[in-house]
Protein backbone atom coordinates (compact mmCIF):
# COMPACT_ATOMS: atom_id res chain seq x y z
CA UNK A 1 0.00 0.00 0.00
CA UNK A 2 2.78 2.61 0.79
CA UNK A 3 6.30 3.11 -1.02
CA UNK A 4 9.76 3.28 0.12
CA UNK A 5 10.46 6.96 -0.33
CA UNK A 6 14.14 8.13 0.42
CA UNK A 7 16.42 5.49 1.88
CA UNK A 8 15.37 4.00 4.90
CA UNK A 9 11.94 5.76 4.71
CA UNK A 10 8.65 4.17 4.12
CA UNK A 11 5.82 6.31 3.42
CA UNK A 12 1.95 5.28 4.05
CA UNK A 13 -1.01 7.02 2.29
CA UNK A 14 -3.28 8.44 5.11
CA UNK A 15 -6.97 8.90 4.29
CA UNK A 16 -7.97 12.07 6.57
CA UNK A 17 -11.26 12.03 7.12
CA UNK A 18 -14.12 14.51 7.59
CA UNK A 19 -14.80 13.69 10.52
CA UNK A 20 -11.59 13.89 11.87
CA UNK A 21 -11.59 17.64 10.87
CA UNK A 22 -12.50 20.17 13.74
CA UNK A 23 -14.45 23.54 14.30
CA UNK A 24 -11.00 25.01 13.35
CA UNK A 25 -10.97 23.56 10.00
CA UNK A 26 -8.23 21.35 10.89
CA UNK A 27 -7.58 17.75 11.70
CA UNK A 28 -7.48 17.85 15.25
CA UNK A 29 -4.63 16.60 16.94
CA UNK A 30 -5.21 13.04 18.55
CA UNK A 31 -5.92 11.74 14.92
CA UNK A 32 -2.66 12.29 13.90
CA UNK A 33 -1.36 9.24 16.54
CA UNK A 34 -3.71 6.81 14.53
CA UNK A 35 -2.23 8.29 11.43
CA UNK A 36 1.07 6.79 13.31
CA UNK A 37 -0.35 3.46 14.15
CA UNK A 38 -1.48 2.88 11.04
CA UNK A 39 1.96 4.30 9.04
CA UNK A 40 3.71 1.86 11.84
CA UNK A 41 2.08 -1.21 11.10
CA UNK A 42 2.41 -0.31 7.00
CA UNK A 43 5.95 0.26 8.11
CA UNK A 44 7.19 -3.48 9.51
CA UNK A 45 4.78 -5.14 6.97
CA UNK A 46 6.39 -3.88 4.05
CA UNK A 47 9.84 -5.24 6.01
CA UNK A 48 8.55 -8.93 6.09
CA UNK A 49 7.04 -8.20 9.65
CA UNK A 50 3.28 -8.21 9.87
CA UNK A 51 1.34 -7.17 12.83
CA UNK A 52 0.12 -11.04 12.91
CA UNK A 53 3.48 -12.34 12.37
CA UNK A 54 5.20 -10.64 15.55
CA UNK A 55 2.08 -11.70 17.98
CA UNK A 56 2.51 -15.02 16.75
CA UNK A 57 6.19 -15.04 17.24
CA UNK A 58 5.22 -14.49 21.02
CA UNK A 59 5.88 -10.65 21.62
CA UNK A 60 4.33 -7.47 21.12
CA UNK A 61 5.10 -3.77 21.29
CA UNK A 62 3.25 -0.87 23.86
CA UNK A 63 3.85 2.93 23.13
CA UNK A 64 5.34 4.24 26.13
CA UNK A 65 6.69 7.73 24.94
CA UNK A 66 5.58 10.28 22.24
CA UNK A 67 7.14 13.92 21.14
CA UNK A 68 5.18 15.68 18.33
CA UNK A 69 5.51 18.72 16.91
CA UNK A 70 3.38 20.34 14.59
CA UNK A 71 4.75 22.93 12.08
CA UNK A 72 0.97 23.78 10.11
CA UNK A 73 -2.28 21.83 9.86
CA UNK A 74 -4.25 19.33 7.47
CA UNK A 75 -7.33 19.73 5.83
CA UNK A 76 -9.69 16.85 4.44
CA UNK A 77 -8.86 16.42 1.17
CA UNK A 78 -5.03 17.28 1.71
CA UNK A 79 -2.76 14.16 -0.19
CA UNK A 80 -1.00 13.21 3.07
CA UNK A 81 1.23 10.49 3.05
CA UNK A 82 3.13 9.30 6.62
CA UNK A 83 6.80 9.12 6.48
CA UNK A 84 8.19 6.20 8.83
CA UNK A 85 11.73 5.28 9.56
CA UNK A 86 13.79 3.66 12.68
CA UNK A 87 15.47 6.20 14.50
CA UNK A 88 17.12 4.45 17.12
CA UNK A 89 17.21 0.65 18.57
CA UNK A 90 18.14 -0.24 22.05
CA UNK A 91 17.78 -3.22 24.06
CA UNK A 92 14.24 -3.57 25.10
CA UNK A 93 13.07 -0.51 23.18
CA UNK A 94 13.24 1.45 20.17
CA UNK A 95 12.05 4.48 18.77
CA UNK A 96 10.59 5.53 15.24
CA UNK A 97 10.61 8.79 13.39
CA UNK A 98 7.17 10.13 11.70
CA UNK A 99 6.56 12.80 9.26
CA UNK A 100 3.20 13.96 7.92
CA UNK A 101 3.91 15.34 4.46
CA UNK A 102 1.36 16.87 2.12
CA UNK A 103 2.21 17.18 -1.47
CA UNK A 104 5.76 15.70 -0.30
CA UNK A 105 5.96 19.01 2.33
CA UNK A 106 6.04 18.06 6.68
CA UNK A 107 3.20 19.41 8.19
CA UNK A 108 4.29 17.55 11.62
CA UNK A 109 7.32 14.99 12.89
CA UNK A 110 7.38 13.29 15.70
CA UNK A 111 8.90 10.51 17.40
CA UNK A 112 7.62 7.48 19.33
CA UNK A 113 9.51 4.95 21.54
CA UNK A 114 8.05 1.70 21.93
CA UNK A 115 9.03 -1.71 24.25
CA UNK A 116 8.57 -5.07 23.44
CA UNK A 117 6.53 -7.10 26.10
CA UNK A 118 5.60 -10.60 26.13
CA UNK A 119 2.20 -11.91 24.61
CA UNK A 120 1.91 -14.03 27.79
CA UNK A 121 1.96 -11.26 30.15
CA UNK A 122 5.26 -11.76 31.79
CA UNK A 123 6.63 -8.47 30.58
CA UNK A 124 9.67 -6.87 28.96
CA UNK A 125 11.73 -8.68 26.77
CA UNK A 126 14.71 -7.53 24.57
CA UNK A 127 13.84 -6.89 21.09
CA UNK A 128 13.71 -10.18 18.85
CA UNK A 129 15.80 -10.62 15.79
CA UNK A 130 13.12 -10.73 13.59
CA UNK A 131 12.11 -6.98 14.82
CA UNK A 132 15.88 -5.73 14.91
CA UNK A 133 15.84 -7.14 11.52
CA UNK A 134 12.68 -5.84 10.36
CA UNK A 135 13.72 -2.06 11.79
CA UNK A 136 17.13 -2.08 9.85
CA UNK A 137 19.25 0.61 10.68
CA UNK A 138 18.30 3.95 11.67
CA UNK A 139 17.58 6.91 9.50
CA UNK A 140 16.61 9.43 11.77
CA UNK A 141 13.77 11.65 10.44
CA UNK A 142 14.58 14.43 13.19
CA UNK A 143 17.50 15.36 15.46
CA UNK A 144 15.67 14.47 18.62
CA UNK B 1 -23.85 8.65 37.54
CA UNK B 2 -27.34 8.45 35.57
CA UNK B 3 -30.29 9.33 36.89
CA UNK B 4 -34.00 7.73 36.78
CA UNK B 5 -36.01 10.18 34.29
CA UNK B 6 -39.94 9.57 33.97
CA UNK B 7 -40.84 5.82 34.42
CA UNK B 8 -38.34 2.96 33.08
CA UNK B 9 -36.23 5.48 31.17
CA UNK B 10 -32.60 5.73 32.60
CA UNK B 11 -30.67 9.27 31.64
CA UNK B 12 -26.99 9.22 31.04
CA UNK B 13 -24.93 12.14 30.80
CA UNK B 14 -22.85 12.48 28.20
CA UNK B 15 -19.86 14.49 27.96
CA UNK B 16 -19.74 16.05 24.01
CA UNK B 17 -16.35 16.68 23.24
CA UNK B 18 -14.32 19.46 21.35
CA UNK B 19 -13.21 16.89 18.66
CA UNK B 20 -16.65 15.39 18.06
CA UNK B 21 -17.54 18.29 16.44
CA UNK B 22 -16.65 18.82 12.64
CA UNK B 23 -16.52 21.22 10.09
CA UNK B 24 -20.59 22.12 10.54
CA UNK B 25 -20.06 22.86 14.12
CA UNK B 26 -22.17 20.03 15.39
CA UNK B 27 -21.26 16.89 16.45
CA UNK B 28 -20.54 14.18 14.12
CA UNK B 29 -22.81 11.55 13.36
CA UNK B 30 -21.00 8.75 14.36
CA UNK B 31 -20.18 9.84 18.24
CA UNK B 32 -24.03 8.97 18.78
CA UNK B 33 -23.74 5.13 18.27
CA UNK B 34 -20.72 5.91 20.81
CA UNK B 35 -23.40 7.71 23.03
CA UNK B 36 -26.03 5.15 22.95
CA UNK B 37 -23.14 2.45 23.98
CA UNK B 38 -22.14 4.12 27.22
CA UNK B 39 -25.69 5.02 27.77
CA UNK B 40 -26.34 1.10 27.48
CA UNK B 41 -24.15 0.05 30.23
CA UNK B 42 -25.46 3.03 32.54
CA UNK B 43 -28.82 1.77 32.03
CA UNK B 44 -27.40 -1.98 32.65
CA UNK B 45 -25.29 -1.20 35.29
CA UNK B 46 -28.09 0.74 37.37
CA UNK B 47 -30.46 -2.17 37.34
CA UNK B 48 -28.21 -4.38 38.76
CA UNK B 49 -26.71 -5.60 35.74
CA UNK B 50 -22.51 -4.21 34.68
CA UNK B 51 -20.99 -5.71 31.51
CA UNK B 52 -18.57 -7.55 33.53
CA UNK B 53 -20.99 -9.20 35.18
CA UNK B 54 -22.56 -10.44 32.12
CA UNK B 55 -19.52 -11.78 30.46
CA UNK B 56 -18.96 -13.01 33.77
CA UNK B 57 -22.32 -15.23 33.57
CA UNK B 58 -20.99 -16.44 30.27
CA UNK B 59 -22.90 -14.13 27.42
CA UNK B 60 -21.88 -10.82 25.77
CA UNK B 61 -24.82 -8.73 23.32
CA UNK B 62 -23.81 -7.80 20.10
CA UNK B 63 -25.40 -4.91 17.87
CA UNK B 64 -27.20 -6.32 15.12
CA UNK B 65 -29.36 -2.96 13.84
CA UNK B 66 -29.70 0.49 14.76
CA UNK B 67 -32.02 3.10 12.94
CA UNK B 68 -31.30 6.64 14.06
CA UNK B 69 -33.27 9.89 13.63
CA UNK B 70 -31.93 13.26 14.06
CA UNK B 71 -34.27 16.31 14.55
CA UNK B 72 -31.45 18.70 15.18
CA UNK B 73 -27.64 19.02 16.12
CA UNK B 74 -25.69 18.97 19.19
CA UNK B 75 -23.12 21.18 19.88
CA UNK B 76 -19.92 21.26 22.10
CA UNK B 77 -20.69 22.64 25.63
CA UNK B 78 -24.40 21.30 25.40
CA UNK B 79 -25.95 20.19 28.29
CA UNK B 80 -26.90 16.57 26.89
CA UNK B 81 -28.18 13.34 28.49
CA UNK B 82 -29.22 10.38 26.56
CA UNK B 83 -32.17 8.12 27.54
CA UNK B 84 -32.65 5.35 27.48
CA UNK B 85 -35.45 2.21 27.72
CA UNK B 86 -36.17 -1.12 26.56
CA UNK B 87 -38.20 -0.86 23.99
CA UNK B 88 -39.09 -4.90 23.10
CA UNK B 89 -37.83 -8.01 24.77
CA UNK B 90 -37.69 -10.78 22.36
CA UNK B 91 -36.38 -14.66 22.35
CA UNK B 92 -32.65 -14.28 21.17
CA UNK B 93 -32.94 -10.22 21.19
CA UNK B 94 -33.75 -7.02 22.41
CA UNK B 95 -34.08 -3.63 21.41
CA UNK B 96 -33.77 -0.21 23.51
CA UNK B 97 -34.65 2.96 22.43
CA UNK B 98 -32.45 5.94 23.11
CA UNK B 99 -32.58 9.40 22.63
CA UNK B 100 -30.29 12.33 23.00
CA UNK B 101 -31.66 15.10 24.96
CA UNK B 102 -30.66 18.98 25.18
CA UNK B 103 -31.75 20.29 28.69
CA UNK B 104 -34.81 17.74 28.39
CA UNK B 105 -35.60 18.81 24.69
CA UNK B 106 -34.76 15.77 22.31
CA UNK B 107 -32.51 15.75 19.36
CA UNK B 108 -31.94 12.39 18.51
CA UNK B 109 -34.35 9.27 18.50
CA UNK B 110 -32.72 5.85 17.91
CA UNK B 111 -33.81 1.80 18.16
CA UNK B 112 -31.17 -0.44 18.47
CA UNK B 113 -31.41 -4.24 18.24
CA UNK B 114 -29.04 -6.37 19.83
CA UNK B 115 -28.69 -10.57 20.39
CA UNK B 116 -27.23 -12.06 23.00
CA UNK B 117 -24.11 -14.23 22.14
CA UNK B 118 -22.57 -17.15 24.20
CA UNK B 119 -19.20 -15.52 25.16
CA UNK B 120 -17.60 -18.92 24.62
CA UNK B 121 -17.94 -19.14 20.64
CA UNK B 122 -20.86 -21.44 20.06
CA UNK B 123 -23.23 -18.21 19.10
CA UNK B 124 -26.48 -17.19 19.61
CA UNK B 125 -28.59 -17.42 23.46
CA UNK B 126 -31.70 -17.46 24.66
CA UNK B 127 -31.82 -14.13 26.89
CA UNK B 128 -30.66 -14.97 29.91
CA UNK B 129 -32.87 -14.66 33.46
CA UNK B 130 -30.14 -11.76 34.82
CA UNK B 131 -30.41 -10.00 31.77
CA UNK B 132 -34.04 -10.33 31.32
CA UNK B 133 -34.73 -8.91 34.91
CA UNK B 134 -32.47 -6.03 33.98
CA UNK B 135 -34.38 -5.13 30.88
CA UNK B 136 -37.37 -4.85 32.56
CA UNK B 137 -40.92 -4.08 31.06
CA UNK B 138 -40.59 -2.13 27.91
CA UNK B 139 -40.95 1.58 28.28
CA UNK B 140 -40.61 2.35 24.17
CA UNK B 141 -39.05 6.09 23.42
CA UNK B 142 -40.55 5.58 20.05
CA UNK B 143 -43.19 4.34 17.77
CA UNK B 144 -40.85 1.66 15.29
CA UNK C 1 -9.98 6.26 -5.32
CA UNK C 2 -12.95 3.67 -5.85
CA UNK C 3 -14.13 2.54 -9.05
CA UNK C 4 -17.89 1.69 -10.25
CA UNK C 5 -19.03 -2.07 -9.64
CA UNK C 6 -22.07 -3.40 -10.20
CA UNK C 7 -24.01 -0.68 -12.50
CA UNK C 8 -25.15 2.50 -10.73
CA UNK C 9 -22.69 1.27 -7.45
CA UNK C 10 -19.63 2.86 -6.58
CA UNK C 11 -16.92 1.11 -4.47
CA UNK C 12 -14.87 3.06 -2.14
CA UNK C 13 -12.08 1.45 -0.44
CA UNK C 14 -11.69 1.89 3.34
CA UNK C 15 -8.62 2.00 5.46
CA UNK C 16 -10.03 -0.16 8.66
CA UNK C 17 -7.92 1.02 11.21
CA UNK C 18 -6.22 -0.64 14.32
CA UNK C 19 -7.72 1.75 17.00
CA UNK C 20 -11.17 0.95 15.83
CA UNK C 21 -11.28 -2.22 16.45
CA UNK C 22 -12.62 -3.01 20.04
CA UNK C 23 -12.65 -5.57 23.24
CA UNK C 24 -14.37 -7.90 21.22
CA UNK C 25 -12.18 -7.58 17.93
CA UNK C 26 -13.98 -6.09 15.68
CA UNK C 27 -14.60 -2.45 14.42
CA UNK C 28 -17.29 -0.70 17.12
CA UNK C 29 -20.15 0.17 15.34
CA UNK C 30 -19.79 3.36 15.23
CA UNK C 31 -17.14 3.37 12.66
CA UNK C 32 -19.29 2.30 10.04
CA UNK C 33 -20.81 6.00 10.14
CA UNK C 34 -17.27 7.41 8.80
CA UNK C 35 -16.75 4.93 6.47
CA UNK C 36 -20.45 5.89 4.80
CA UNK C 37 -19.40 9.17 5.21
CA UNK C 38 -15.82 9.11 3.30
CA UNK C 39 -17.90 6.58 0.68
CA UNK C 40 -20.41 9.26 0.43
CA UNK C 41 -17.99 11.60 -0.49
CA UNK C 42 -16.13 9.71 -2.94
CA UNK C 43 -19.53 8.28 -4.64
CA UNK C 44 -20.40 12.35 -5.32
CA UNK C 45 -16.35 13.13 -6.36
CA UNK C 46 -16.34 10.07 -8.73
CA UNK C 47 -19.89 11.28 -10.65
CA UNK C 48 -18.65 14.92 -11.16
CA UNK C 49 -19.70 16.60 -7.78
CA UNK C 50 -16.94 17.20 -5.19
CA UNK C 51 -18.06 18.25 -1.90
CA UNK C 52 -16.60 21.46 -2.20
CA UNK C 53 -17.98 21.90 -5.30
CA UNK C 54 -21.75 21.59 -3.35
CA UNK C 55 -20.82 24.13 -1.32
CA UNK C 56 -19.40 26.58 -3.34
CA UNK C 57 -23.02 25.84 -5.20
CA UNK C 58 -24.28 27.20 -1.59
CA UNK C 59 -25.65 24.01 -0.21
CA UNK C 60 -24.81 21.49 1.75
CA UNK C 61 -26.18 18.31 3.25
CA UNK C 62 -27.63 17.08 6.84
CA UNK C 63 -27.93 13.02 7.61
CA UNK C 64 -31.45 12.72 9.34
CA UNK C 65 -31.81 9.24 8.80
CA UNK C 66 -30.26 5.72 8.78
CA UNK C 67 -30.56 2.47 9.31
CA UNK C 68 -27.71 -0.13 9.51
CA UNK C 69 -28.21 -4.28 9.29
CA UNK C 70 -25.05 -5.49 10.67
CA UNK C 71 -24.53 -9.56 9.50
CA UNK C 72 -21.01 -10.07 10.57
CA UNK C 73 -18.16 -7.81 12.27
CA UNK C 74 -14.94 -6.41 10.24
CA UNK C 75 -11.23 -7.38 11.61
CA UNK C 76 -8.14 -5.24 10.87
CA UNK C 77 -6.54 -6.06 7.91
CA UNK C 78 -9.39 -6.90 6.11
CA UNK C 79 -10.13 -5.62 2.73
CA UNK C 80 -12.65 -4.03 2.67
CA UNK C 81 -14.76 -1.95 -0.09
CA UNK C 82 -18.25 0.27 0.67
CA UNK C 83 -20.38 0.06 -2.04
CA UNK C 84 -22.89 3.24 -2.49
CA UNK C 85 -25.62 3.77 -4.53
CA UNK C 86 -28.97 6.12 -4.95
CA UNK C 87 -31.52 4.51 -3.12
CA UNK C 88 -34.23 7.10 -3.67
CA UNK C 89 -34.79 11.11 -5.20
CA UNK C 90 -37.10 12.78 -3.36
CA UNK C 91 -37.98 16.82 -3.53
CA UNK C 92 -35.55 18.37 -0.58
CA UNK C 93 -34.19 14.83 0.24
CA UNK C 94 -32.50 12.15 -1.16
CA UNK C 95 -31.33 8.44 0.29
CA UNK C 96 -28.59 6.43 0.16
CA UNK C 97 -27.67 2.55 0.13
CA UNK C 98 -24.54 1.68 1.98
CA UNK C 99 -22.77 -1.83 1.77
CA UNK C 100 -19.38 -2.63 3.28
CA UNK C 101 -18.28 -5.58 1.41
CA UNK C 102 -15.23 -8.07 2.68
CA UNK C 103 -13.47 -9.61 -0.72
CA UNK C 104 -16.82 -9.06 -2.47
CA UNK C 105 -18.85 -10.36 0.71
CA UNK C 106 -21.08 -8.28 2.52
CA UNK C 107 -21.24 -7.57 6.05
CA UNK C 108 -23.32 -4.81 6.76
CA UNK C 109 -26.29 -2.79 4.91
CA UNK C 110 -27.41 0.92 5.74
CA UNK C 111 -29.54 3.13 3.62
CA UNK C 112 -29.41 6.70 4.98
CA UNK C 113 -31.38 9.98 4.18
CA UNK C 114 -30.18 13.18 3.74
CA UNK C 115 -32.15 16.75 3.57
CA UNK C 116 -30.64 19.37 1.43
CA UNK C 117 -30.20 22.94 3.27
CA UNK C 118 -28.51 26.02 1.98
CA UNK C 119 -25.30 27.49 3.41
CA UNK C 120 -26.41 30.66 4.04
CA UNK C 121 -28.57 29.33 7.03
CA UNK C 122 -32.16 30.01 5.37
CA UNK C 123 -33.17 25.74 5.38
CA UNK C 124 -34.35 23.09 3.51
CA UNK C 125 -33.81 23.90 -0.15
CA UNK C 126 -35.40 21.64 -3.07
CA UNK C 127 -32.29 19.48 -4.75
CA UNK C 128 -30.71 21.15 -7.29
CA UNK C 129 -30.24 19.91 -10.78
CA UNK C 130 -26.40 19.75 -10.14
CA UNK C 131 -26.94 17.23 -7.25
CA UNK C 132 -30.01 14.97 -9.27
CA UNK C 133 -27.89 14.27 -12.19
CA UNK C 134 -24.48 13.09 -9.47
CA UNK C 135 -27.23 11.27 -7.88
CA UNK C 136 -29.04 9.23 -11.17
CA UNK C 137 -30.99 6.67 -11.48
CA UNK C 138 -31.79 4.70 -8.05
CA UNK C 139 -30.06 1.57 -7.96
CA UNK C 140 -30.78 0.29 -4.24
CA UNK C 141 -28.80 -1.84 -2.59
CA UNK C 142 -31.34 -3.38 -0.18
CA UNK C 143 -35.48 -2.81 0.09
CA UNK C 144 -36.02 -0.81 2.53
CA UNK D 1 -17.20 19.88 36.58
CA UNK D 2 -13.85 19.03 37.75
CA UNK D 3 -12.03 20.12 40.74
CA UNK D 4 -8.82 22.00 42.52
CA UNK D 5 -7.04 19.11 43.68
CA UNK D 6 -3.37 19.84 45.04
CA UNK D 7 -2.53 23.78 44.59
CA UNK D 8 -2.35 25.19 41.12
CA UNK D 9 -4.03 21.86 39.58
CA UNK D 10 -6.94 20.73 38.39
CA UNK D 11 -8.65 17.71 38.17
CA UNK D 12 -10.99 16.58 35.39
CA UNK D 13 -12.79 13.70 35.14
CA UNK D 14 -13.05 11.87 32.12
CA UNK D 15 -15.16 8.96 30.72
CA UNK D 16 -13.43 6.49 29.55
CA UNK D 17 -15.71 4.91 26.72
CA UNK D 18 -16.06 1.43 25.77
CA UNK D 19 -14.85 2.26 22.24
CA UNK D 20 -11.16 3.47 23.15
CA UNK D 21 -9.86 0.39 24.51
CA UNK D 22 -8.41 -1.77 21.68
CA UNK D 23 -7.63 -5.25 21.35
CA UNK D 24 -4.63 -4.97 23.74
CA UNK D 25 -7.81 -3.95 25.86
CA UNK D 26 -6.38 -0.65 26.89
CA UNK D 27 -7.21 2.57 25.88
CA UNK D 28 -5.88 3.71 22.51
CA UNK D 29 -3.04 6.21 22.89
CA UNK D 30 -4.51 8.38 20.38
CA UNK D 31 -7.51 9.16 23.19
CA UNK D 32 -5.31 10.70 25.58
CA UNK D 33 -5.04 13.97 23.38
CA UNK D 34 -8.79 14.37 23.39
CA UNK D 35 -9.18 13.73 27.18
CA UNK D 36 -6.10 16.53 27.55
CA UNK D 37 -8.36 18.83 25.07
CA UNK D 38 -11.19 18.16 27.40
CA UNK D 39 -9.35 18.95 30.71
CA UNK D 40 -7.67 22.11 29.19
CA UNK D 41 -11.10 23.66 28.61
CA UNK D 42 -12.08 22.62 32.15
CA UNK D 43 -8.86 24.04 33.50
CA UNK D 44 -9.49 27.39 31.71
CA UNK D 45 -13.24 27.48 32.75
CA UNK D 46 -12.29 26.78 36.23
CA UNK D 47 -10.27 30.32 36.39
CA UNK D 48 -13.04 32.13 34.40
CA UNK D 49 -12.64 32.04 30.88
CA UNK D 50 -14.26 29.71 28.74
CA UNK D 51 -13.37 28.74 25.26
CA UNK D 52 -16.05 30.96 24.09
CA UNK D 53 -15.09 33.51 26.20
CA UNK D 54 -11.39 33.22 24.53
CA UNK D 55 -12.73 33.44 21.40
CA UNK D 56 -15.00 36.59 21.79
CA UNK D 57 -12.14 38.31 23.00
CA UNK D 58 -10.37 37.85 19.28
CA UNK D 59 -7.59 35.27 19.87
CA UNK D 60 -7.55 31.19 19.96
CA UNK D 61 -5.21 28.47 20.75
CA UNK D 62 -3.22 26.13 18.61
CA UNK D 63 -1.21 22.85 19.82
CA UNK D 64 2.44 22.89 18.73
CA UNK D 65 3.65 20.69 20.55
CA UNK D 66 3.28 17.74 22.99
CA UNK D 67 5.38 15.32 24.93
CA UNK D 68 3.79 12.46 26.19
CA UNK D 69 4.93 9.44 29.03
CA UNK D 70 2.89 6.26 29.20
CA UNK D 71 3.31 4.24 32.58
CA UNK D 72 0.57 1.84 32.62
CA UNK D 73 -2.67 1.93 30.40
CA UNK D 74 -6.03 2.71 31.02
CA UNK D 75 -9.09 0.55 31.24
CA UNK D 76 -12.87 0.85 30.38
CA UNK D 77 -14.84 1.44 33.72
CA UNK D 78 -11.51 2.86 35.47
CA UNK D 79 -11.88 5.73 37.65
CA UNK D 80 -9.71 8.47 35.97
CA UNK D 81 -9.17 12.21 36.23
CA UNK D 82 -6.66 14.30 34.47
CA UNK D 83 -4.75 16.71 36.42
CA UNK D 84 -4.15 19.89 34.43
CA UNK D 85 -1.63 22.81 35.22
CA UNK D 86 0.47 25.51 33.89
CA UNK D 87 4.26 24.69 33.25
CA UNK D 88 5.25 27.84 31.78
CA UNK D 89 3.93 31.27 30.39
CA UNK D 90 6.47 32.84 27.81
CA UNK D 91 5.55 35.60 25.31
CA UNK D 92 3.42 34.21 22.62
CA UNK D 93 3.35 30.33 24.20
CA UNK D 94 2.61 28.49 27.20
CA UNK D 95 3.30 25.26 28.36
CA UNK D 96 0.76 23.00 30.07
CA UNK D 97 1.07 19.92 32.14
CA UNK D 98 -1.55 16.98 32.08
CA UNK D 99 -1.59 13.59 34.35
CA UNK D 100 -4.04 10.76 33.97
CA UNK D 101 -4.74 9.76 37.33
CA UNK D 102 -6.41 6.47 38.50
CA UNK D 103 -7.69 6.44 42.03
CA UNK D 104 -5.27 8.60 42.82
CA UNK D 105 -2.62 7.14 40.72
CA UNK D 106 -0.37 8.82 37.89
CA UNK D 107 -0.94 6.79 34.80
CA UNK D 108 0.37 8.75 32.15
CA UNK D 109 1.89 12.56 32.38
CA UNK D 110 2.00 15.18 29.29
CA UNK D 111 3.73 18.48 28.63
CA UNK D 112 1.73 20.65 26.16
CA UNK D 113 2.61 23.32 24.09
CA UNK D 114 0.29 26.31 22.84
CA UNK D 115 0.47 29.31 20.74
CA UNK D 116 -1.87 32.23 20.87
CA UNK D 117 -3.01 33.12 17.39
CA UNK D 118 -5.86 36.09 16.39
CA UNK D 119 -9.05 34.69 15.58
CA UNK D 120 -8.54 36.74 12.51
CA UNK D 121 -6.29 35.10 10.65
CA UNK D 122 -3.46 37.51 11.38
CA UNK D 123 -1.34 34.55 12.95
CA UNK D 124 0.25 34.54 16.38
CA UNK D 125 -0.25 37.46 19.31
CA UNK D 126 1.53 37.68 22.56
CA UNK D 127 -0.95 36.05 25.34
CA UNK D 128 -3.08 38.22 26.50
CA UNK D 129 -3.58 39.41 29.81
CA UNK D 130 -7.15 38.04 29.92
CA UNK D 131 -5.28 34.36 29.10
CA UNK D 132 -2.29 35.15 31.96
CA UNK D 133 -4.58 35.67 34.33
CA UNK D 134 -6.53 32.81 33.65
CA UNK D 135 -2.67 30.58 33.64
CA UNK D 136 -1.83 31.80 37.24
CA UNK D 137 2.32 31.19 38.05
CA UNK D 138 3.56 27.74 36.60
CA UNK D 139 2.83 24.61 38.91
CA UNK D 140 4.50 21.95 37.17
CA UNK D 141 3.38 18.74 36.96
CA UNK D 142 6.77 16.86 35.09
CA UNK D 143 10.53 17.99 34.98
CA UNK D 144 10.34 18.25 31.22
Amino acid sequence: MGRMAEPGVYEFPVQVRYMEVDAQNVVFNAWYLTYFDEAFNGFLTARGLSYQKMIDSGFDVQLVHTDIDWVSGLRWGDDVRVAVSTARVGTTSFALDFQTRRLGQPTCTARTVYVVIATDGSGKRPIPPILAEALGPPAPLRAV
